[in-house]
């Protein structure tokens, strides 16, 4: 803790200015700023955060020696002001507020009108002429410093004021008398004797100082705890407090407070956009009882105030280089600005103002960049509800947001029905316990995914924001009952073919079915619209192509199908980075073969499966192969044990126990299950996760890889054939040893010689590995000896560097978020303490062995802003991520060589 | 490759030494050595193991100059023994031998008598005056030729041997006359004619570089591959090829040939241990076809010679300060050396002949450390079956020779049968598909295990190991029928009841009973012996205080309950490094309480089941302080997920299924088990290793953490009362992060602060950490800010770092052994590589924090002798292991000390 804690500002003595954020917070910051260059800012001080963070270490005290500085710096605001805290005449009043270094709206708590008590009242009747006000401002002022200060529910004084109004028949709080505001005083200083014993304080001092401690205290009430876990603040900033002299809207109809905008933080537009209330005072006009008025008709009702109001935001975008989120306050005719800040809005609004503010001459492309949350571009990717249709409709239950988007369809069960339905020109809803590998068919029919069970990152939340299909997963009300084709959410119970909408950015499920339309961007993609004839869709491109000229790392897609190979180049995808082939054996005319390979006793039984599975696979290679024009593809060998091919085993054993407990006959079907189960049984595990897949099962059987590699490399030399270009990446998952990667890597590069050859055709190719086994990680120089490249599987890697199932984990790691154990879900944001640490060691160590070594990261992770910064950091080549996150991954990416800029 | 690749030996002209077993092979460095010191040795040389690895490289091809380089030492030894190699008269005959720098006995080829052909035949007539000798090195040369060399079949020699002794009417060969012997010879040339398309070479050059090829080729078959992989010899080493001037034991009745040991390689006793031959060669002493007599009757046949080998043989011991396994011949009278090497023996011998020599002064205590394999050790403590009655017993089948020792015992399937037969004083074998925890009481009343599943760090297999107890587990060919209390092995089946044996030492499982007895150690211990009655004790406890003269390692003990703790402290544990608490939770009257924890709805309910289960636990920690004398026991918190005391899902669900299908109207019943069933799936993890176990139980119900933390302080207390030393350690398992350790922390420091501040009683506790999540390791640093100690849970680590589950991945692993891409089982020993790494890394970053951090290690690797030379050279303070593992560890811990110094 420094020496100095409380910092003033006013327009000649003001000590601190807008980069003082850390210790100022964002309000106190800009306020600073706003006296500094000569605004009409009401003079005040701001207490800083580190006292925030001493006051909570003393038990919720503040330290004596602030005490004594605040009450300095209030004397010095007397001064200024002309004006005396407590005064008999000419009363000062004060507002105090919080204000931390990231905004929190509405988390922390504000008292206005301080400095009022029975005395001061009167002084303020004379000073203003005006009785009413000062009656007005005294009731607000025990209002709040009973419900902030005192803990005193909110509603016993909004039913106190609700009895007043309906004993005076009056609809709205302005227009009670004088009296009755006198009578109100009364009740609320009565409610705050019998709930705390005493009365409401009337030294002006002990208010203060009251005041200033429960804006520090509220830094951890759950709310603002909760908001902090949610937007990944920090926990040690602390709030400061600013205490400002107050001025008045409520003073008369030639007063006025209002909230705006520099631009519409909903689409961008460049017009003043906001709201104002005459005779008001700020909580006013968010409370909502009186609505209030569009800021543009100010112009006609006071046109000085609106012309000054205009210059001085304008200037502000200026001077702050951003679109401003501002308060202000009219005082008899006088315009006051209270409060200036970078505003939120929505992606659409980001990218357009990010652009506008480019040609417009405001900012640079480096700042513009920087103005747009990665995350934000998402929103101009999915379906979107109408918001008023969406009013109209019940919502019954909610889960997690896990893929955005919004999608209305009729309920289905199971992915075959989703398919038949699909077929049908029907939209569906598929709503399953949970999914699994086999259900992505009827996943990619659906328009939505609803699960009761798993995370953010669990099959059903992976696979839908692969497939830009929004999710609502881990639904715990929702109970599905497959069998009977129903589930219940709360009373109700949902039939196979009933309407419901879910909003995947929100995790709502609703009744019924909202319209919904893909967004134009996407429409472009997919061919289904002209990009001339969308300008979001020039915004977005124009915006992106900047990030390009500036990032560093390569960005891919994980992509399976040429379908989503298509949409990711149309993103501005550099390659594939992850192709899993798995995916392509649970196709409905391939299962069997893969069943028959999977239960075959011998080599030869094996292989002539295999064989009926190679056209297949040359056909998928090829395919994907001419959508990436010549872009690099990582075509990942078989990865998951095989068991998740067949039907499980305790369904197997429940099939098996009933069909004999009923006395059944048919004995060739209980043989057949029986071998089935047995098989099944014997190729169960415990831990799957830790079982035999990846690598392990193309060592036990080669024959799968020879297959494999046969389809790429046969497909690469038909496409060479035909002229195309083609560059192949083979990885081998899941290898944790040299020697695993050096027999994979003997086999692939034998087939594909031989398949060249053959075929008389030259093709650049390389072979390469995950790194997802943290032993991978650890002897990744022994690791590079065999790989071309490296790409981590952070889902993997986190998963075993934890120890934590991500399927098992959620709950748990649900409350250690909740509790402060972990800041941030390690399956969303890479854990840089200990994955990272790891991830950074496998980059030293693999370059050692190889300087050249290409490494890039295909996990979740890879789409998420804050990883790629990470991913950057540690010099990989690319991060390759589901083609809907790839504008996501292009801004991020070009934004850590901007931080890192400035940083320099 | 350096330039020199043939050392010769001979009395004057000797290359080598016996340091050089690198570059000559045990053999040949003895041989040179022997040589050296001027022992009657025929001359000869030795082909270097370089040459091994050049002539693979070159795919089995002799390099030319090699070729040179052995001719002119072939040329050398005609001058020495001033003969010549294919001479007409007085020809040159020589042996070839393999020899690898670790002895390999059988794994590899031998030819003698070589240089004969039809021309030097006569030769050797005429030199020896012998035609029947000359005839049958002839013989002997061409069987051996054909089988080594020429890859024919072993058994069509001898076909042809037998089928000439039928028609001549002799049981023996050396009964054979001159003319059976001609006739044998050219049966034998036309058999290698017909099977080779060409005769037995005459080029007796071609015939000695065929031979050496040969013995260069059998490095790599398949036998002497398993061997190695078997006894972790490296493949790079090769073997070199000794070529040696022919002394003929097979003359006359003046001539012969003998093995011998100078001292019992079974018991340690002193005396010339071993057999000879009268007109012999070398194979016919192994070949059992003669009976050899044993070596202290050649005292009265042959005096002077007897007495010449007593002398050369005590002075070798002297010379090699090990006990020696010769071979001799005797040629017309004068004795010749023809190899010498430190002996395999028994454990019982080891420790026996090691105490003996630092007794006779012959080695130091600290040499005698190291004749011993710490691994050996064990033999001494298992009970063991007699030989000739194990004889009288089929082998039904053969498993993982999982946890040594014999076992007799009736067949039972269930824990609970086990406890009540062994009640009745009945001796059972607990045979089980596999073995969970709850199967402990009945694994502990049962005389052996045998499972059908499982690898060698299966539970069954650990458990067992802990308990001493004979285990064969993995036996696949035993099809455990739970149900109707029988298995099937092969065509036979067994019943409950049914007598059957155990060797856990070899994995057999035979028929029958075989009787079995405690070692005589283990009687001293458990108290049934006195020390003093027990010489074998007396040796084994004098020969392991040398060990804790040197070591620099702590030894704790992996022990539960007050029995193991009192074995250990008998085996010398310094303190227990691992007691499991969950272990008391499955006896049967703690179980209930347990299940009503878990099946819960609030928190309240959970305590009142806690309550029950603390005087429990409290009893439990009293037992285990008591036991241990005041020293550290390290007490580890609630690990297992809860469902591990559940019923199994699938079997819950085959239940209900039974129950409906059967039209059953129990109502209750069916609701009950729904309910249960319901609680089960809740709890069901598809990964439960990764899943909600350890401490992340412990934060999510504190009060467990509660319970079991006021348990031990409370025992604590009342010993403490009672004037006992203890002195408890906390370890938290399954930590993966600071937060989650400073939460467990928290809770323990508060209970104890509390039980000791009521009791006011004063005791110094520590409370760390397991090491076993990967991501522990990496952020160590962080970790110890937290932890007074950590211990290395090696078994999770290597499951997480490897990925591989030890339960799932027996079967993959197996075959990566096999395979070469792994050396070594990792659950077995420390992969250093990968896992080692690791744990090198937290060592380092926990002592930058913490300096005196206290570190162990508790997984299976703590017993392993290379794991625990791995743990000392990283620094760790103790390692700890099962109690019967306790001999071994203090063993290993000194020999690293040892072997550093001599490294030095």
């Amino acid at each position: 803790m420094t020496d100095k804690h409380v910092y003033f500002f006013g327009k000649d003595s003001t000590e601190g200015d807008r980069g003082m954020k850390d210790i100022l917070g964002g309000k106190g910051a800009n306020l600073a700023e706003m006296a500094g260059i000569g605004l009409p800012v009401p003079p005040g001080f701001t207490v800083s955060t580190d006292v925030c963070i001493s006051f909570s270490k003393l038990g919720n005290k503040i330290p004596p020696e602030v005490e004594e500085e605040i009450l300095r710096n209030l004397k010095k605001l007397e001064d200024v002001s002309q004006q005396k805290f407590g005064g008999k005449d000419n009363p000062l009043l004060v507002s105090v507020r919080s204000g931390a270094k990231f905004s929190m709206p509405g988390m922390m708590d504000t008292v206005l009108n301080l400095g009022l008590n029975d005395t001061t009242l009167d002084a303020l009747v004379e000073k203003s002429s005006n009785r009413r006000f000062a009656l007005d401002c005294y009731r607000r002022l025990i209002h709040m410093f009973g419900d902030v200060v005192l803990g005193i529910s909110k509603k016993k004084f909004e039913g106190i004021l609700k009895k007043k109004k309906g004993e005076k028949k009056v609809a709205l709080d302005h227009e009670l008398s004088e009296k009755a505001l006198e009578e109100l005083i009364s009740d609320y200083k009565d409610l705050i004797k019998t709930e705390t014993g005493k009365g409401f304080p009337q030294d002006v001092k002990e208010q203060l100082l009251m005041s200033i401690s429960a804006v520090f205290e509220s830094w951890n009430n759950p709310r603002a705890v909760t908001y902090r876990r949610l937007n990944h603040i920090p926990d040690d900033l602390g709030t400061a407090v600013n205490v400002q002299q107050m001025v008045f809207g409520n003073i008369g109809e030639d007063s006025a407070t209002g909230v705006g905008f520099t631009r519409s933080p909903a689409t961008g537009d460049k017009e003043l956009y906001g709201e104002y209330l005459f005779n008001a005072q700020g909580e006013d006009v968010v409370a909502g009882i009186r609505t209030p008025s569009p800021l543009k008709t100010l112009e006609k009702k006071m046109s000085s105030v609106y012309t000054e109001l205009k210059e001085i935001t304008t200037n502000l975008e200026k001077h702050y280089q951003d679109i401003q989120d501002f308060e202000f306050t009219v005082q008899e005719g006088k315009l006051y600005m209270l409060q200036t800040r970078n505003g939120k809005r929505t992606g659409l609004a980001a990218v357009k103002i990010a652009v506008d503010m480019v040609e417009e001459g405001l900012v640079s492309k480096e700042n513009a960049l920087l103005m747009v949350e990665p995350d934000a571009l998402n929103q101009l990717l999915h379906p979107v509800f109408d918001a008023a249709e969406k009013g109209k409709h019940e919502v019954l239950a909610s889960g997690l947001a896990a893929s955005p988007g919004a999608a209305a369809g009729q309920v289905v069960f199971t992915a075959e029905e989703a398919v038949a339905w699909a077929k049908e020109g029907k939209k569906v809803i598929l709503v399953r316990e949970e999914t699994s590998p086999d259900d992505i068919h009827g996943m990619s029919a659906a328009q939505g995914i609803l699960t009761a069970t798993g995370g953010m990152t669990s099959h059903a939340a992976v696979v839908g924001r692969q497939m830009g299909k929004p999710a609502v997963v881990g639904c715990g009300d929702v109970k599905p009952d497959e069998e009977h084709k129903s589930f219940q959410v709360g009373k109700s119970k949902y039939e196979e073919g009933d309407w419901i909408s879910i909003d995947g950015a929100l995790g709502e499920v609703l009744d019924g079915e909202i319209p919904t339309q893909p967004s134009e961007i996407i429409q472009v993609v997919r061919g289904e619209k002209k990009p001339e004839e969308s300008k979001i869709y020039q915004y977005f491109t124009k915006f992106l192509s900047w990030a390009d000229e500036v990032r560093k790392l390569g960005v891919r897609a994980n992509a399976d199908t040429p379908e989503d190979a298509s949409v990711a180049l149309a993103f501005g995808a550099e390659g594939i980075g992850l192709a899993r082939t798995e995916h392509m054996f649970f196709e409905k005319e391939r299962l069997p073969f893969m069943k028959e390979m999977i239960l075959s006793q011998t080599e030869q039984e094996r292989r002539s499966a295999l064989d009926n599975l190679l056209p297949f696979q040359k056909e998928d290679f090829y395919g994907l192969f001419k959508a990436m024009k010549g872009h690099p593809v990582t075509i990942r060998t078989l990865d998951p044990p095989l068991h998740e091919f067949l039907p499980r085993k305790e369904d197997l054993m429940v099939e098996l126990a009933e069909l004999k407990a009923s006395g059944s006959q048919d004995k060739k079907k209980i043989e057949e299950l029986e071998r089935l189960l047995e098989r099944v049984k014997a190729l169960s595990e415990f831990n799957p996760m830790l079982g035999h897949r990846g690598c392990r099962l193309g060592i036990s059987y080669p024959e799968i890889i020879e297959m494999q590699a046969t389809a790429i490399f046969e497909a690469v030399c038909q496409l060479a054939k035909e002229g195309e270009k083609v560059f192949p990446e083979i990885m081998v998952p899941l290898v944790g040893t040299q020697e695993e990667l050096s027999n994979q890597r003997s086999i692939i590069q034998r087939v594909a010689e031989d398949v060249l050859k053959k075929n008389k055709v030259k093709v650049d190719y390389l072979i390469g590995t995950m790194i997802e086994i943290p032993r991978a990680a650890i002897t990744a120089d022994q690791i590079a000896e065999e790989a071309e490249f490296f790409s981590f599987g952070t889902n993997d890697l986190t998963q075993m560097v934890f120890g934590v199932s991500r399927d098992d984990g959620a709950e748990f790691l649900a409350h250690y978020i909740t509790h402060g154990i972990l800041k941030d879900n390690p399956f969303e944001t890479v854990d840089t303490n200990g994955v990272g640490e790891l991830m950074k060691w496998a980059v030293e160590k693999g370059r050692e062995t190889r300087p050249d070594l290409k490494i890039g990261i295909c996990g979740v992770h890879g789409g998420d802003p804050r990883s790629i910064f990470f991913c950057h950091k540690i010099g990989l080549n690319y991060v390759s991520c589901s083609a809907y996150q790839i504008p996501i991954a292009r801004l991020a990416a070009a934004q850590v060589v901007l931080m890192e800029r400035t940083n320099k």
